[in-house]
């Protein structure tokens, strides 16, 4: 599993992010403070997801779109300190392993 | 293969479940209390869903949708003791190898 | 190659396996007794489908609709002797390797 | 590279390679004598095809259909001889290796 | 991670790149002097198309199109001296491992 | 990176190209003397192409079509010795390595 954090990501990289979500209106991200990404095999992106939806202050995304491929990143939208947070908690439950979720 | 189990699943990662299955009205999922998810390779996941299937008090979905890719992972909804019974069944099922269904 | 009998598939499981056939109407396929699968790389499935199809009192179908992928499962559909027999041709045709066709 | 040779190949086998193809009328391949298969990557079935299409009495076909993805297989298709004799011809070239075209 | 910086491309090679965007009007880039090619995996593109969404004087495409597949190559267009500097930054992140972003 | 140079290529061999390219006219290319294929990496296959549409004679294809997948093979179109001296190029600009644009 792998993370990153982007502070102040550019209007150039959002733009890319939402348009492979795919689907719903996700304008609003276009003014999120950091967006976090996560990227793995499916059924552990579920589970993170998951961890991350139950975080406080940040919207949780399949960046994939419609096609329903192998879905392998998902992007953690919200201010920095929220956002750093929900990838901590996935963090935290990968070191109890065999129990992501 | 992998299996994992969500307890009280939050409705993002049901509705991420939800948009990858693409066929039928399966609205009524969004209620679950638990999800267990189970990926391998395609010829093991329709046996793993054949005895998850019958199992009792669960549903059974292919997460994939309409294009048919490589089935890699099932979603088993249902209360939580039913769920793992499931699961535990499929993992039973897996250790007499080469005999899963 | 890789090999599996389901005895008395669930209706579920069969669902699965005729919403990725996509061509023609394989409804009776509903009411069959037993299904083998059969996965391996396409030039051997060909080969394997055709053995199969040679034997006694089973359909076979490709496991993967109009989207031309790499077919990597054929389904054996018919009664547990027929399917269990066409297996085992497939078996032993597999044993006098570089010969399966 | 891998090579099979089907001789009197099963209706069933000659309709999945047929649905395959995807292009043109290929109505009259239903009554072929043998069908060579032929799978490797891409660049070497352009080459294979080529050698094959300049030997006799066969029909050299891309085994893939519309959606231009790595095109894996070939299929030669005529009486068994000839059919021989071109499956024949690629492992010839093959074997002064560097140079299969 | 992949590098490469093509100077003064010829208009068939942009022809080819800004085919695989699919989006919006990239016309404006077929005039480019220099492209810089950054190829991987998709977390680390979204974080190298950060980077130099940020640097001065160049503009950042997803060269896949609007099939949401893995991303895999990012095209960075602009003068020679702009596109090198941006290759350069995103190479100097990349050198403080695990920080790309 | 691998290389073929298949010469006087079939009128089949030509057509199972020239369907794979899927954009603009190419019905000429059928007269073609000559075909030389390069497979590799997206990023590479990009140089390879920008290095083949700078030499004289010959005219440079994606062979994938319209569906934006990893382009992993180019042709070359034209007389014998064009393309002979395009290959020539590329595999020149391979030899002075990490440099291949």
């Amino acid at each position: 599993m792998k993370f990153q954090i982007i502070k102040s990501p550019s209007k150039g990289t959002l733009d890319m992010l939402i348009r492979r979500m795919g689907t719903g209106n996700n304008k609003d991200l276009i003014s999120t403070d950091a967006v976090g990404l996560v990227q793995g095999m499916m059924i552990d992106m579920i589970c993170a997801a998951d961890i991350a939806e139950k975080a406080v202050g940040v919207t949780v995304k399949d960046i994939r779109g419609s096609c329903p491929q192998n879905m392998i990143m998902i992007g953690i939208f919200g201010d920095t300190a929220s956002v750093e947070s929900a990838i901590n908690e996935i963090k935290d439950s990968l070191k109890k392993e065999k129990d992501l979720c």
